[in-house]
């Protein structure tokens, strides 16, 4: 492929085709009284010069007109068919049909409108017009263009390849239910992202981190570098065969391992929340699922910017490598900093303003500063979904606890609105993009060679993994679990972002097509073979996600003994690698003190030449302590104390501020009432705070030592 | 002005410049990665043709990758402001601040940030590139330019004026902080009207609905009339004075005068929510400034459609303004029924499916049909917007009662947040724009005249329609009210959007500047006086807005005899013209049965030879009668026979069935646990149902006549 290809030509100018499609104009009625009065005038007197430019820019202004009736039409359509889905969703959750799950049916429903918008619509010729005007240099992104004496602006859109010049969008209504690519990434990734990271079940993720990460990290790679090779053997073969048109470097290759190795948190795990599958195997696959695709983003541009520009080599260079692998660490470690960055922020903001009183206002600003992690990121040149994710993480594990009750809710069933409709409608336009998409490239022996590697790539990642993890875990990975996640390995909306972003060269069609095929068949088949799959691996079911599983396992292998470690806490200590414990403490003692209004007071926990500053930081505690709205504060206490007192934990009574509890469970009492299910995410991150500050750190404050 | 310059001239291409701004493309890494190797590429082999081909891309990506950069900056900017001006929002509200509302804060912030950019950038110039080729007879609205042999393609932004090429956007920061106008109207003005439409206290909104009515419709076309007539004065002494450099037809006067007109629901009303001023006062002002906006769209749309088309006369003809008129009641009344249908469309499918189990499917499907009203109108040539508030006041009468608890509060709050954000980015970018708009034409002679002509025109508009509403009404609108009421015409979002619209022409230009500064004047010097204002004329304050109030008035002239009316219910039968009586009990009688689980079964209400379609369409309500789920459905008998045992109207227990109000109450009991701010609509909308189900109609289910 031409190194130009490897972006959409213009980014800037890239996405102003969406607009006009999402955004519908409200110009109508006017250009509608135009036409009405256009007969009239043309009767009345005037100058004929005036009446025919009248009447050509009555031309241009219908024509216009037109075009936003179809724009609103294609945006109906979408509507249509994400009411339909749901409303077909309420009805398989009422039959408690599972055999398909509603990705799965948002794609068919897709695959539907898109045979009866290809099939179904008259294809018209486009109004483009070639001008031949041969610029000197290079294209501008603002033309001013003089058409009999008028000056009209235009914008670049992208460059397009000589070849495709008579064939640019032969039917309308196909084109305008073509998204602009970039839309997927910027529009509808971020808020599904920004959402699993919100609602991340932190105690068993952080109970299972060191196997995510090596999963998310390690098994992408792996997977990625695997698939690559293969596919590559398979470009080979069909050379051989005659079936490649085109060139098809070993880069595209890799890239397209890399692309492909996103796996999806969505369907399996909407499953396994439904049948409340075990936690640590959940807990492993949206821990891999939702890291893998940061993983992937920033792996496949790193592999973009392996590519030797300007060469035709395309071949493995040693030096490119390492900078590629550089760029990797150098985008990934960018953007999780700046993720993690903006969290704090807002942590420290809601933290120290009493903002907490007006929640529309507290819910405005979370959104607003998540929001600016995206776009802070993209003006430092990071990845903004990547960073999203990790701002999702952080606000759920420092900024969560300093909300309201009412912002918590406010903001999980915001973002969970945000996330359903940009999922839902990303699996439609999946389905619809089979058959109104213009480049698809079909080749049964790359797409039989895709299928092949895929499994390879998942088995050579997922079997060897467990085993060196195994190695090092207390809690084994079982078989049966591991089945589980080799079987697991969805391809959904990253894959089919990604692929689509830049469908400009032939191999990327390719894979483009490749891809979709490979997302339909593993939602469909996988995704409806999930809850047979788990029983027959004897994998348990009905397990309440937030309560921990017995201390004898029912199952065979179910990661022994793993249950009874939110008891005592000291097993998991034990078990816990150094540098995740040293990373617990830390975050409980300074972190957690800093940026909500838990844990024990800096002058504590700080050395005491720090005094001032810890003061400072821990000041609106002391005021709240002095204050009747203390119970926000006292929560934290109460809560850890709460349940230290429930489990009987010797090492927190042992401080002797025993009184304060008691004092402090009357305020407390009054603000316990919250939704169910608001109540189960509380009481995960509830629990999850109680299991880390059973580490070993003192877990009660020493009021009166403050007083 | 020429009449191609009514809209902006492409409006499809006109929607383009925007979507860059707002979403920031996550292709910077790979751009900067590229950037990185260039260095390593150049120095190795490779034909010196593709290198410098490759050189030359990498220019333009850079120049896009800046452009990026720049765009995430600008839109970090206004999340700056946004950010900037909750948290002010919270100290005053923390610190009772009443002397500047949130409005007026976030367009202090907007002007601080445009002076910023205005003097503190340097101004660069743009890198804009005019092509003298001529085309042969018109603009398309895509353009292919052969670069040197490669082909990009250019979409058409719009039309600019002769004179203003050469300064086309001299600085690349204030056009990045220039957003397209029609953003305005597709993307912030819908939520807030939906929000307006839906958050409508209905209960005092109906009691006054004729009054509204007269102030919103009459009131608006009076004052446009006023203001359009005493503005073409104006112009006329500015062209006597020589002042007017360009031409300015009497339909621009009529057309300011419409736009001038909408006033601003958004800061007084805030002021008085606050204060809990007097409930019926709060009604008129809300409902006037909500209606008036949707009557102010379409009436501006109207004259644009009255300006007869490639005619330099622009003077009075009356075939011409008739047909103005028929087509302001063909728009507004198919937007209005547009809304009203989806709102419907959406209340039954609520109704007829369980979908209340799922409060994301319901919430996001509630989403989806009222984002479809909008497209809908817009693909029918109707007003969106304003199909955009009769939708949420039919969701809000219909579709509400049919949600459960928690899709309540859900779309409430969701909206709630949209309004939020979506206001007060318009006014952060009002003040915004009085210093990065490049167009500006400040006419001191046209400023004034505007401030005389609004007042004359508010004064016009309330003292006679007061009057002759007085003679009609049996609570009187006092003097103080309609004090209250002049001094309250602010202009806010509704006029600015419609100004920024078009500012294409001279004449626009100069009503856009004046519009900005009489929307600033207004929201300060008018928003922070409401609440002196309000003492002065000795307007109750401290109001529950949810309770009546006591029966003797308390000041005087406060809408004499108003008080006692929710306990009999008889004065406001009285009162009320016949034609609202009649819809009332048409909407008890049928449309709620229809469309919600409350009022009479339609088996009783309908005819008999309608037996068939009404037992259809009672059927959910006789299965949930004999299901455990029919908590749904006595809650609204619940609720009425509540209310009423408590008032002791004597017609509704005559009707005997006392006994299944006992039975239902344990029912009742359980789903009572509401938050607080949800409850208040919902005792709202309760005690509204009340109120229309008092008069004189079955009150009660007579339940044992359906078994």
């Amino acid at each position: 492929m031409e190194p130009g290809d490897a972006v959409s030509p213009g980014p800037g100018q890239a996405l102003r085709a969406l607009l006009p499609r999402l955004l519908l104009l409200p110009l109508l009625p006017v250009l509608l009284g135009r036409g009405l009065r256009a007969g009239a005038a043309a009767s009345s007197s005037g100058a004929a010069a005036e009446d025919s430019s009248a009447m050509e820019e009555l031309a241009t202004e219908k024509e216009a007109e037109e075009s936003h009736r179809q724009d609103s039409v294609s945006l109906l359509t979408f509507i249509l068919l994400l009411t339909l889905t749901i409303l077909t969703i309420w009805l398989f959750k009422h039959r408690r049909v599972r055999f398909l799950h509603e990705t799965g049916l948002a794609m068919i429903y897709g695959l539907i409108v898109g045979v009866i918008l290809r099939y179904g619509t008259p294809a018209t010729s486009g109004h483009d017009k070639s001008l031949s005007c041969t610029q000197e240099d290079r294209a501008f992104s603002t033309l001013l263009v003089n058409v009999s004496g008028k000056f009209f602006e235009y914008t670049l859109k992208g460059e397009i390849s000589p070849g495709k010049i008579n064939n640019v969008e032969q039917n309308d209504m196909l084109r305008k239910v073509t998204f602009d690519p970039e839309v997927f990434f910027n529009i509808l990734l971020p808020p599904i992202i920004f959402h699993a990271g919100y609602s991340l079940k932190k105690r068993h993720f952080f109970r299972n981190l060191g196997s995510i990460l090596a999963y998310a990290f390690l098994g992408t790679a792996v997977s990625c570098f695997i698939i690559g090779n293969l596919m590559y053997g398979v470009v080979k073969l069909m050379k051989i065969v005659g079936q490649l048109s085109d060139k098809f470097y070993y880069t595209d290759c890799l890239f397209f391992g890399a692309i492909i190795s996103a796996t999806d948190p969505v369907t399996v795990l909407a499953i396994f929340n439904e049948l409340h599958a075990d936690v640590d195997l959940y807990a492993l696959l949206f821990g891999e699922s939702v890291l893998n695709d940061a993983v992937a983003i920033v792996l496949s541009s790193s592999i973009v910017a392996y590519q030797p520009a300007g060469l035709n080599t395309h071949a493995f260079d040693a030096a490119a490598f390492f900078k590629s692998v550089g760029i990797f660490l150098g985008i990934f470690s960018g953007s999780f900093t700046m993720g993690a960055v903006t969290g704090v922020v807002t942590a420290l903001v809601t933290k120290f303003t009493k903002l907490h009183c007006f929640p529309l206002l507290e819910t405005a600003l979370f959104f607003l500063m998540s929001w600016s992690t995206f776009l802070l990121a993209e003006a430092c040149g990071f990845t903004g979904v990547v960073a999203v994710l990790f701002c999702g993480i952080t606000q759920a594990h420092y900024t969560y606890n300093n909300l309201s009750v009412e912002s918590r809710s406010r903001t999980k069933q915001l973002f969970e609105v945000l996330h359903f409709l940009a999922e839902n409608f990303i699996f439609s336009y999946m389905g619809l993009a089979l058959f109104t998409f213009q480049k698809h490239v079909f080749s049964p022996i790359f797409i039989i060679g895709a299928f092949v590697a895929i499994f390879l790539g998942r088995a050579a990642h997922i079997y060897p993994l467990s085993f060196f993890l195994n190695l090092g875990r207390r809690h084994k990975i079982g078989w049966n679990f591991q089945h589980m996640m080799m079987f697991s390995g969805l391809r959904g909306a990253m894959a089919f972002a990604l692929a689509i972003r830049d469908t400009a060269s032939y191999a990327r069609q390719m894979m483009f097509t490749t891809t979709l095929l490979i997302v339909f068949f593993t939602v469909w088949i996988i995704g409806g073979g999930t809850t047979p799959m788990l029983s027959w691996l004897n994998i348990r079911v009905g397990v309440d996600p937030d309560q921990d599983p017995p201390p004898n396992n029912d199952s065979f292998q179910v990661l022994q003994g793993d249950g009874p470690d939110s008891v005592g806490g000291s097993r998991t200590k034990q078990e816990s690698a150094w540098i995740f414990r040293l990373w617990y403490s830390f975050d409980h003692n300074y972190l957690k003190p800093i940026l909500t209004h838990s844990g024990p007071p800096l002058t504590t926990t700080l050395p005491a030449w720090c005094g001032l500053l810890a003061q400072c930081l821990t000041s609106p505690q002391v005021y709240d302590n002095q204050e009747p709205l203390r119970e926000d504060d006292s929560d934290f206490i109460l809560t850890e104390g709460d349940l230290t007192l429930t489990y009987g934990d010797s090492t927190v009574t042992a401080n002797g501020s025993s009184g304060s509890h008691t004092a402090s469970t009357n305020l407390e009492g009054g603000r316990r009432t919250k939704s169910s299910s608001e109540e189960v995410l509380e009481r995960d991150l509830e629990t999850g705070d109680q299991k880390v500050s059973s580490r070993g750190t003192p877990l009660v404050f020493p009021l009166q030592e403050n007083a």
